[in-house]
């Protein structure tokens, strides 16, 4: 049902004036994520100040009937607070406060607008560390990075958010206030729900509190960069780092494409003839870090490297990881839609799929460049194009759903980091079949019955049975005084 | 619905008779785990040879009305495999392959009925790690340890089962075959499955494959004892390890009780008359090693230890550690029962919470040996007391219900490792709240609509709301007729 003038009131009446938006502007600006072709204006965007206030909105759209879609920063690459029809924005970005730093239980309390770059900076002050680094961590909330279960460059040693969050204080899609998981290290009491909830997309709840591990800040770093004449040769030294038992806290590596274009935006002197460049950092006890290093860069000597050097200091090494960083804007420069996916294999077969991944955007006529997180297989294949080209867009589809299809026959994933909102749908049951598209629907119908939670993310609502099932008593008296009543 | 003899028929037709059993020995045998006081004979044991066959076993229950009770070795400590009503036990322990180690991926494939001191065993000899090592590694299966998400001594440093799960084959409660994972290092395609199904006690699914992460083996370790006159000092040297940022592959106490115990049973020259006794070890990179080990002596004596050294080699490092996990055996020597607990807390909580724990054993005249995880706040309190003296079992469950109040009071849990299965279910809305109670039930029953799967263990089955609401079409038009039927 719309979300009528009476709704609007109640919802003022919730988060009181301050709180509620829905000018044009507010609601144009509120219509997109960072993911291009999507755009979809909500019918108005609400700012809650408390926990209850969020449980109060969720109650309130499952008895109006209207559906929420929360947000973050907005910066996501999948869709996932895209708005739906009839939807409102639950903005959590302003709900931004570092509620505590434990530093005896090597834990971090936040609220879920924190940005993830703030809360890494305030934790390394106190000599600690929250490793995860999505691309976008100057921007990105941490309530956006568990809905979405982010990655980073430090996936390989490190893990990912859901390796770090330890307890969630969760409004649940029916309007509860549920607490999950706690400070206590170890905890095996009942099914793992928040478990279930990092990676959730906005489809299971809203996160109110998040409770993140810390570790110790390592004690020093070293950076290691290396030119290759191609690909394959930089794949053999990622396979000889990883057989050689090393576990770099960084392993990136940039094709030519997208070295040129991150030298023409950031221009820092890279070369624009190699076939590709490796971006490594070994990090941890500074016997241990020399050692890594120097076995690093034998190890790309050895196969083959044009060129390998070690960074001659913390600066230079911040630099190099910048450019890397700076890979997605540098693409985007070059046409006016990127489209960045992140297809992800094991890191075995890293060089078929690049391999291959190069064939498709050849044979499609579409201009590619591909980097990534070469040490857990993590590829983000770039997509330079034009939406308002409805022909090279129908090229790039068809050559990315290719792409999906190469990454599944090669024992991997559609999706490693950005998870699968609204863009990755339509590849979402070639991956994990249809009993695994059913338990995942049933999961969401089970917890949100009104389906109110960012309805169509991640999956489409389970397909009614024939004819309407009950959900209470009430409704089955109903039904059967409506099959009374039938000719 | 009894298991009939038409059922027995059929379960023998699908696993062949020598996968049937139901002699009297067989189900008494089948009719307890590793946890003391409980016992229920099933009405028989299959051995499914195939993924195949227990997907078929588990169909059968779904249309026969029986119940499963999944097995791996029977060593759990919280009733996980204790039969219920109407039950039969399905027995993994006999697949026991391991599939598959893959040294580029990092992974190992096995059958759940492997032995978690095989695999460990298995991928050292290829220089490989497996870290979990719950105390029955050597008899306990890696089905089990991912039922019950097992913990050990590694913890704090590497992490429990649910950290080294990347895959499953799984049987579900109705029978489906589901692939949910894989090799791809990072996933975030759909519901996490595989994590709502780590831990989940037999409830939610039957693991026929496993996939595990597997790290580089460490270089070198090196083990360190103290001896401390009382656990308040043991306790701040446990807190001065962990603020000089170090984290211990191994950092384990006992207290005086348990250290008789352990004497009396080892006989390794442990005093007993000591108050605790802390047993570290660091593992890594050598110079890693030797410089933590120097560090936590140093704490350790700063914090008034009796005497500290270190392991002179691996081999007193692996006797130090075998007269750690033999703790719970020679405490079992004291009276008949054993009542082994696992109340984890926030391990700065660990000082007030062992001597609250004290405090209610002498309360309640009670023996009582206390020992487990320092590092990560795991304790082991451990009850001796004899299952046929009523009066003192109640005594015992009085304190136990005291001991898990005080848990949850501190910010901590009911169970770091053993899980709930029947022992604490009495105790689990306490922690999480109706709420999380409602979510759990929700989630197991659109898994397990017939309660096929260890109906009873963590949760009770959903309350029924007022009447019976139909779970399909039929259903529902046949209670239309009956409410038409009505006066």
């Amino acid at each position: 049902m719309p979300v009528t003038d009476a709704v609007k009131s109640e919802l003022r009446r919730i988060v009181s004036d301050r709180g509620f938006r829905d000018e044009p502007e507010d609601l144009i600006t509120h219509a997109y994520d960072g993911t291009p072709l999507l755009e979809h204006r909500p019918e108005a965007i609400v700012i809650p100040q408390s926990t209850e206030q969020v449980a109060a909105i969720v109650r309130l759209a499952n008895d109006a009937d209207f559906k929420i879609v929360p947000r973050g920063a907005g910066s996501g690459l999948s869709g996932g607070s895209v708005p739906v029809d009839n939807s409102v924005v639950v903005l959590l970005s302003p709900r931004r406060e570092i509620l505590e730093i434990d530093e005896a239980n090597l834990t971090a309390l936040v609220e879920p607008g924190v940005v993830t770059g703030t809360l890494a900076d305030a934790v390394a002050a106190r000599d600690l560390f929250y490793p995860p680094d999505p691309g976008s961590i100057s921007i990105c909330t941490l309530g956006g990075n568990v809905a979405e279960d982010s990655g980073g460059l430090r996936g390989l040693k490190y893990g990912v958010t859901h390796n770090y969050v330890m307890g969630l204080e969760v409004v649940t899609p029916t309007g509860e206030v549920l607490t999950t998981g706690g400070k206590a290290f170890k905890n095996v009491a009942g099914y793992r729900l928040h478990d279930v909830l990092v990676g959730s997309e906005g489809t299971l709840g809203i996160f109110t509190k998040i409770l993140l591990r810390l570790l110790p800040r390592p004690q020093a770093s070293q950076g290691v960069v290396a030119h290759f004449a191609c690909l394959e040769e930089a794949a053999t030294a990622v396979a000889g780092i990883i057989a050689a038992k090393i576990t770099p806290a960084m392993m990136e590596f940039l094709d030519q494409t997208t070295i040129r274009c991150v030298e023409d935006f950031a221009k820092i002197g890279l070369p624009r003839d190699i076939g590709a460049l490796l971006l490594m950092e070994s990090d941890g006890h500074p016997a241990v870090v020399a050692e890594e290093a120097a076995q690093m860069e034998a190890i790309c000597r050895r196969a083959g490297a044009l060129h390998v050097a070690q960074a001659a200091d913390p600066a230079e090494g911040e630099r190099m990881k910048t450019a890397r960083r700076s890979a997605f804007a540098a693409l985007a420069r070059l046409k006016p839609t990127t489209i960045l996916e992140d297809a992800t294999v094991p890191r075995s077969a890293l060089p078929e799929m690049v391999a291959r991944v190069e064939e498709v955007a050849r044979r499609h006529g579409i201009l590619l460049g591909t980097f990534g997180h070469a040490g857990d297989g993590n590829l983000h294949p770039t997509l330079c194009t034009d939406e308002r080209d409805h022909e090279e867009i129908h090229r790039v589809e068809t050559a990315f759903a290719e792409i999906f299809d190469i990454a599944i026959e090669l024992g991997g994933t559609i999706t490693g980091e950005h998870g699968v909102g609204l863009s990755k749908k339509p590849f979402l049951e070639k991956l994990v079949g249809p009993p695994g598209i059913r338990m995942m629907q049933d999961l969401k119908q089970v917890m949100d019955p009104r389906a109110v939670l960012n309805p169509g993310k991640i999956i489409e609502p389970r397909p009614r049975r024939e004819g309407r099932l009950p959900n209470t008593q009430a409704e089955a008296e109903a039904m059967a005084r409506s099959m009374m009543e039938r000719p």
